[in-house]
C-alpha cells in the first residue's frame, strides 16, 4: 500500500549546513547529494538558492547531477526567491519547490511584521507562483507547533487550493512534546481534511525530542519525514535521519510504515557528511556512533555470547557500521580498494581512482594497516580538490619542539611562481608553524575554528586538522591529513587561504 | 505537592562509566560526585561495587565524601553482590542499595538459564536481604519493556512486599516507543496497585528515544528517572539528564512535575565529564553542545534581534552556556581565577588552588587569554593529580618534523632515579615520540585509543591527548595538555603507563 511509505526529505545540506558554521562548496555538495542518492533518500533539499550565489550554485549542481531522488530548492514566498529557486532547478530531472512563511503570532508580530491577512495573502501568491513553475510544491507553515490552530488549518487548505502537493508542519524551535505534537498533527490534518496532498514533518532537536516527535507525527499520518545526516541542524539540530528511519525499520510492526531507505548506507554516509562538514559524531551517538554497537559490561558481554537478542535489536550490518574493525593493507590490490572508497560513499573519476590508488600504495609503505578514516582522509585532502585551484602551494616546512626550548618552524609557499620562506616560534609548534606563515601572506585571516583529530586508534593513524579562517565577512574552512599532525596543521590552514581567496573572488571583493 | 517532584538518579559512574570503556579511578570519581551534588541530584550510582576492587572503593570515596544526595550501589539478586554493596556504601549518610534481575523471556532462558520461579525466588531473596542492610532498596527488572506484563506485575508486587521502596522499569535495549512505553508503564503501575513505592524508569537510546521514553513514564506515573550527564552509557547511552530535566522544565505545564536540579550547572558539569572520561560531546547536542545555542541562519538572527523568543525556547544562560565566550588573561585576579575554577565544577583543596593559580599565571605569560577549555585542560593533567604517583616521569623530550627527512623523536624518562634517554624515528612525531618511549619501557603496551583535540578555536590553545593502553586485559587512559601537542601526546602516554602499573599492583598482576 503506498501510504505505508514515509518519505525521507533530506535536509542536510540545507538546515543542516546552516549549522556547520561554513558554506560547504559545490564539490561537496555533489559528493553528499550521491551519497543521498545511493541512501535512497526521496528528496534532497540541496539549498536556498536566494541566499547566495554559492547556493543557487550548489542547488543547480545537485539538480544537474542527481537523477533518482527529487531535488528541492527552498524560498521564501517573496517572488524573487521562488523565481531564483525556479531557475536552480532547471536543470533537475525531478524539481521541487519548497516555500515556507511563518504562521505564529510571535513571527508573525515581531520577524515578519505582517498580520494574518497579510500572511495569507504571501501564501496564496507563493504558491500560485511556486506551481507555475514545477508541478511538485511543498508548503512550510514555519513555527507551526506555536501557531493558532483555526489559522493553521486556514493557512494549510490556502496553500493546497493553491496548488501545495506536500504541506509541512515544522517545530521550529523545538517546544513540542511527542504525545502533544501526536494530536496537534492529527488535529491539523483532520481540519484540513484534503486528500491527495501529502503530510510532512520538520522537527528540531532542542529538548532532545526530534526523533520522537517526527515519529509521533508519522503516528498522526505524517507520510514525509524532514530530517538530517548526523542531526545536523539549526543550534542542537534537526531529527536524525538514521534514528527516525531504524526507528521506523525496527518497530515497523509499532507504525505500519517504513522507508525507502538502504540503510547499510549510514554509517558510511555519517562518515562522509562529518568529514566534510568538519562536524564530529559523538561516539555515543545512536546508530552511527562508535560505540553504538559496543557492549562493554561484562554482564552484557556475557548475554551478548549466549544470544545476540539479549542486548541487540538491530545488528551492526545493517546500519554498514565494521563489525570487525577491517583495515587494509599493502597486500590490498585495486580491487578491494576501489570497492572500500565506494563503500565510504566516495565516487571518483577514472583518473582521481588511480591517483587514490597510488597514494593508497605510498601510505602502505608508511603504515601497516590503513583504515577507512585515512582512507577519507587522504581521499579528501589529496585526491578529491574539493578546493580550487591554490593560489599558494606548500612546498616545505620543518618544525622543531622539545622541552629544551621555543618551539620553532619555518614555512616555504610558492606564489605565483615565487617561492617565500619564513620563520618564527610560538606557543607550541601550530602556533609557530601559523605564525610564519602570516609573515608571507599579505592579509592577516583571524582563526575563527581549529579541530584536529586522528583518524584511528593508532599512533601513525593520519592527523587530520579542519581549521576555519575569518576575513571580514568572509568565512573558509580547509582540511589537512597527515600522519604528521603538524603537517595536517599547515595544509588545513594553506586551503583555508585559497579558499578565502576563491569566496572573495565569487563576491568580487578585495583581499 | 509531593507527587510533583520528579527525583533525578544520576547513573553517569556506573552506566556511564561502562560505555567511556575505561574505569574511572577513585579520585576521578569524588570529583563528579561533587558535580553532581552542586548540581541536586537526588540520587548518585556510584558504582557496582561487586565487580571489582576499584568499583568497590569508589563507591566508598564517593558515600564518604557526598552528604546531600543518596548514594547508591548496584547488585545482582545473589548474596556476595548484595552484600559487597553494603560494605561498600557504610559510610554513606544516605544510602540505597539497587537490586536486579532480568525478567523477560529472552534473558531469563538464556542469560539467567532461571525459570520465572527461580526469578521470584531470587527477587524475594535479594531484597529481602538489603532491606535488612539499609531502609531505601531500588528493585529494577532488567528488560521490563520486553518481559510478559502479568509476570512483571507479580514480580514488582513481590519485590514490594519484600521490601523495595522504588521500582524500576528499565528499557534496556532501547526498544521502547514513547506512546507504547506510557500504556506499558501505566498497565504496571496500576497493576502492581502498591501506594508509596517510588517508579522509577530507566532509558536507552539505541533508536534515540530514551528522553522521550524517559518522559511518557513520568506521564504515566514514574517519579524518578535513571539517566546520564551526556547521555553516556552502554551502546548509544541513556537519557541525557540534560535533555530531561530541561523539557520537563521547560514545559512544567505539559507534565506538572518537575526536578530540584539546579540548571545553571549543566554547561559545566557536562564539560567536567566529558574532560574526565574522554568522551567528547558533538557540537550539535541538545542542551550542552557548543551550537545548541547558535542561531546561523541569517533569517534565525533576523528574527532573534527582534524577540529572542522567535527562536529560543529557553535562555543559555538558564544551563549555564556561557552567553559570551569570557576569557580570562593576566590581568584577571586570584579571586576571578578562583571563582572560574569553581564554575566549571572542580573542588580544589586550598594546596591545589595555589598551584593551580600559579600554573595559570605562566600559563598566561605564554598565552593571550585563557579559555575554560585551557583552565580544564591544565587543572586535569597538573593540578588535581588524578593519577597515581608515577613510576615514570617525563624528564625531557626534543620533535623534529619537516618535508626534509623521517620524523626523529627523543625522550628521557626518569625512573627509580635513574634517567633514560631513548630516539626513534616514525611515521609522523607521535608515533616517533613513543617509538622512542617504547624503547625504555620494559614492557610493550598496545595503544587501544588515541585522541586529540585543540581546547579552544586559537592556534596556541592548548592541545589535549588521551590515550588508552591496553596491556593483557588491563586498560588505562592517560590525559595530557600543553600549547605544544606533541608534548600533550608524550604526558598522555606516560600517564598511561603510571596508571597500567597502579591497576596492575591493586589487582596484583606482574608488568
Amino acid at each position: 500500500m503506498a501510504e505505508d511509505v514515509v518519505r525521507i526529505f533530506d535536509t542536510t545540506m540545507r538546515d543542516g549546513e546552516q549549522a556547520a558554521r561554513i558554506n560547504l562548496n559545490t564539490g561537496e555538495k555533489v559528493q553528499i547529494a550521491h551519497a543521498l542518492e545511493r541512501l535512497n533518500v526521496d528528496i534532497i533539499e540541496a539549498g536556498f538558492p536566494a541566499s547566495s550565489k554559492g547556493d543557487f550554485d550548489a542547488v543547480a549542481s545537485v539538480a544537474a547531477e542527481v537523477r533518482t531522488p527529487i531535488v528541492a530548492g527552498l524560498a521564501r514566498t517573496r517572488e524573487s526567491d521562488i523565481t531564483a529557486a525556479g531557475e536552480a532547478l532547471r536543470g533537475a530531472a525531478r524539481a521541487r519547490i519548497h516555500t515556507f512563511i511563518a504562521t505564529s503570532p510571535i513571527h508573525m508580530e515581531y520577524k515578519l511584521k505582517l498580520s494574518p491577512d497579510g500572511v495569507l495573502k504571501e501564501v496564496e501568491n507563493g504558491v500560485k507562483l511556486a506551481r507555475s513553475i514545477t508541478p511538485d510544491v511543498e508548503f512550510s507553515a514555519e513555527d507551526a507547533s506555536r501557531s493558532d490552530m483555526d489559522f493553521l488549518i486556514e493557512v494549510f487548505s490556502l496553500a493546497i487550493e493553491s496548488g501545495a502537493t506536500t504541506c509541512n508542519i515544522p517545530d521550529t524551535v523545538g517546544y513540542a512534546m511527542p504525545h502533544e505534537f501526536e494530536k496537534f498533527c492529527a488535529a491539523v490534518i483532520a481540519g484540513v481534511n484534503k486528500p491527495g496532498v501529502i503530510w510532512s514533518v520538520h522537527c528540531h532537536n532542542d529538548l532532545g525530542l526530534a526523533v520522537a516527535n517526527s515519529l509521533a507525527a508519522v503516528r498522526a499520518g505524517a507520510r514525509q519525514v524532514e530530517c538530517t545526516i548526523n542531526g545536523l541542524g539549526e543550534r542542537a539540530g534537526n531529527a536524525s535521519m538514521e534514528e527516525t528511519v531504524m526507528s521506523l525499520r525496527t518497530r515497523k510492526d509499532h507504525f505500519g510504515a517504513d522507508t525507502a531507505i538502504d540503510t547499510r548506507k549510514f554509517f558510511a554516509t555519517s562518515k562522509l557528511v562529518s568529514s566534510l562538514t568538519g562536524v564530529p559524531v559523538q561516539p555515543n551517538k545512536a546508530i552511527v556512533g562508535i560505540n553504538a554497537f559496543a557492549h562493554e559490561a561484562g554482564i552484557h558481554q556475557h548475554g551478548m555470547l549466549c544470544n545476540r537478542a539479549t542486548y541487540e535489536i538491530m545488528t551492526p550490518e545493517s546500519v554498514g557500521a565494521p563489525g570487525t574493525d577491517l583495515h587494509l593493507g599493502k597486500h590490498s590490490g585495486r580491487h578491494a580498494f576501489n570497492e572500500r572508497v565506494e563503500q565510504l560513499g566516495y565516487r571518483l573519476s577514472a583518473e582521481q581512482g588511480m591517483s587514490a590508488f597510488e597514494y593508497f600504495k605510498e601510505l602502505c609503505d608508511k603504515k601497516k594497516d590503513v583504515s577507512d578514516g585515512d582512507i577519507e582522509a587522504f581521499l579528501l585532502d589529496r585526491v578529491l580538490h574539493l578546493t580550487p585551484e591554490g593560489c599558494y602551494e606548500l612546498k616545505d616546512y620543518a618544525v622543531t619542539v622539545g622541552s629544551g626550548g621555543k618551539p620553532t618552524a619555518s614555512v616555504t609557499l610558492a606564489h605565483d611562481g615565487l617561492e617565500t620562506t619564513e620563520a618564527a616560534y610560538g606557543n607550541g609548534p601550530v602556533d609557530a608553524a601559523y605564525k610564519a606563515i602570516l609573515k608571507i601572506l599579505p592579509f592577516s585571516p583571524e582563526l575563527a575554528e581549529f579541530r584536529i583529530r586522528a583518524t584511528s586508534e593508532f599512533a601513525d593513524a593520519l592527523g587530520e586538522a579542519h581549521v576555519i579562517l575569518r576575513y571580514k565577512e568572509i568565512k573558509a574552512q580547509g582540511r589537512g591529513a597527515s600522519t604528521d599532525i603538524i603537517e595536517a596543521t599547515v595544509r588545513a590552514y594553506v586551503e583555508a587561504v585559497n579558499r578565502l581567496y576563491s569566496v572573495a573572488a565569487a563576491r568580487e571583493m578585495a583581499i
